[in-house]
């Protein structure tokens, strides 16, 4: 069966990464038909509209989508783009790869944010000249959503049994109540077990000591900032692939944005978007591939060729073909 | 003239942290009346209220007021506690110490995190069985206030010259966005040079580079998460001082809690909670004191005694002695 996968560079050294995760793919020889899509700042100058309904539409209708970044109009492009596949869960891992000088090189995380709601729920006001309001929303339908995702995702695993639940509910009661409410309630049913932790409490301990913890499940603030935090740990962001899953579709992107210090050189650090390209191959079912993939990756980073934000001097070309070359 | 000094325990090791400070105050021999209330976990218990009027009272009418930490209460005694001093401003310094093994010890960083509104403004409802919302609070007014004490504090320090706007705008445009804009104009009607920086972005380079930053300006729960995250980088919660400023009253904590596990037997770090006392005789114009303090216990950190944390052996007292020794 043909996968019909939506590509979207959008802007700066997106329109370096994807091609070279579309090299990756291609030389896998699977039935993929790749189909573009516009985003992103140049999009927005030339037509008004940083993410058109076209581009919408042909992620909404894919079986996948690569994304790549987006620069000024990040948010404008990857809020609507997550909806468009209906993603409740962004999978976030955060690993600490050999060879990669990390902060933390013991760190090796997975976190699973919410991935509609919170303070993204887009309702804010200007109810004076002095003051403005955002309504953040919790549901409790979207928090067992994550929950039933959460519990699947470590029973299915070799590598995980339990996971940590992070929020700050001692101060926002009712809403991260529900959602610690809910999401440990169905951990309960489905026989998973959970710990509990203070998103404060949670920044302190995984530089302290990363390796406490596992998979996180947390709200979506909480989701973003700390594996962005964790993105530090294991040495930048140029290596973390995340995955937006929704019930019949998925949304694939490097953690990273644009680089615009470095776009356009052809220098940019391709893995993040490799191994998005991975979950995305993972998540359409072809286990052994992702595996494949993930693998020659891991063995670059070890032993080079290595772009210069990991302290080389190869070029995105190099770096790919290597990778390539593993597998 | 006497400065009234209202002394709150709280549980746990508040109980040690605080009389050890005391000491370090007392060896000063300053005109200082310290007056005692009560407030957390042991109360309630007793009297069904975390934070009794008469300790709110206390906090309200004193010159400052020097807090341990409170357990599972902590949000109700704190919360009021701030707003009994009308703290508009939480510092809180995060220094990396010569002696401390720190995963960053390039790190020497201060926020200043509003400390009224964002989502600890307290207002949630439940608004039916599957959804419950909270009302973000942002204005332009506490905003600016915080903006001029950060342009003061820059001013007026030999150390700082300008300060980050740490901030999630991109996606809490209209009340991160007012924050932004207000704390921004003050700031270019003062002359102060800024930068922006998202919550998130700053979350992973602050870890890869912390020397990058100084002094960060933020809001509330973004000063909460991202100064936790600053006391990992130095090595844990039990160094960390800080000061809730008001314009006529101010209160003084570390920013650890109870440590449940050490507390009773008396082998707590001192340090942030005598750091917190040295913060607030600079508060009170004793800035030669201040300095006095916190270059004893910078050699003690240096020199040892060292507590179990810091990996030394010594208990609460002997690190208290060796402090009010070098004074
Ligand atoms: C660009 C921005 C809206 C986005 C977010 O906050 O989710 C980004 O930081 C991310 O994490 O993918
Ligand atoms: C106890 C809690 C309410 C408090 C906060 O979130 O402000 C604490 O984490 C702190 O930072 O002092």
């Amino acid at each position: 069966m043909s996968e019909r996968i939506a590509v979207i560079e959008g802007d700066g050294i997106g329109q370096e990464v994807i091609p070279a995760a579309i090299d990756v793919l291609e030389s896998l020889d699977l039935d993929f038909e790749f189909v573009e899509g516009e985003a992103g700042d140049a999009v927005k100058e030339a037509t008004g509209e940083a993410l058109p309904q076209s581009t919408y539409d042909l992620a909404a209708d894919a079986d996948a989508t690569l994304f790549g970044a987006a620069g000024e109009t990040a948010a404008d492009v990857i809020l609507p783009l997550r909806d468009a596949v209906d993603s409740f869960v962004n999978i976030r891992p955060a690993k600490a790869y050999p060879g990669v000088d990390a902060v933390r090189p013991e760190t090796d995380l997975v976190f699973l944010r919410e991935n509609t709601e919170g303070v993204y729920s887009g309702h804010e006001d200007d109810l004076s000249d002095d003051l403005s309001t955002l309504t953040r929303v919790v549901t409790t339908s979207a928090s067992e959503k994550l929950a039933h995702f959460a519990c699947d995702y470590v029973e299915d695993s070799d590598d995980h049994d339990d996971f940590s639940v992070v929020h700050k509910a001692n101060v926002m009661r009712k809403t991260d109540g529900r959602f610690r409410d809910a999401v440990v309630g169905v951990a309960e049913e489905q026989g998973v077990d959970t710990d509990e932790v203070l998103m404060d409490a949670f920044a302190t301990h995984v530089c302290l000591d990363p390796e406490q913890f596992d998979v996180i499940v947390c709200p979506n603030l909480a989701g973003d900032v700390l594996s962005d935090l964790a993105a530090g740990l294991v040495g930048g962001l140029g290596l973390l692939p995340s995955a937006n899953i929704g019930d019949d579709n998925a949304l694939f992107e490097p953690v990273h944005g644009t680089a615009p210090d470095i776009a356009g050189q052809g220098i940019a650090n391709p893995t993040a978007t490799i191994l998005s390209a991975a979950l995305m191959l993972d998540h359409l079912g072809y286990t052994e591939e992702a595996d494949r993939v993930e693998t020659a990756v891991e063995s670059v980073l070890a032993e080079g060729p290595r772009t210069g934000d990991l302290g080389g001097d190869a070029d995105t070309d190099e770096v790919t073909a290597a990778i390539v070359d593993r597998l």
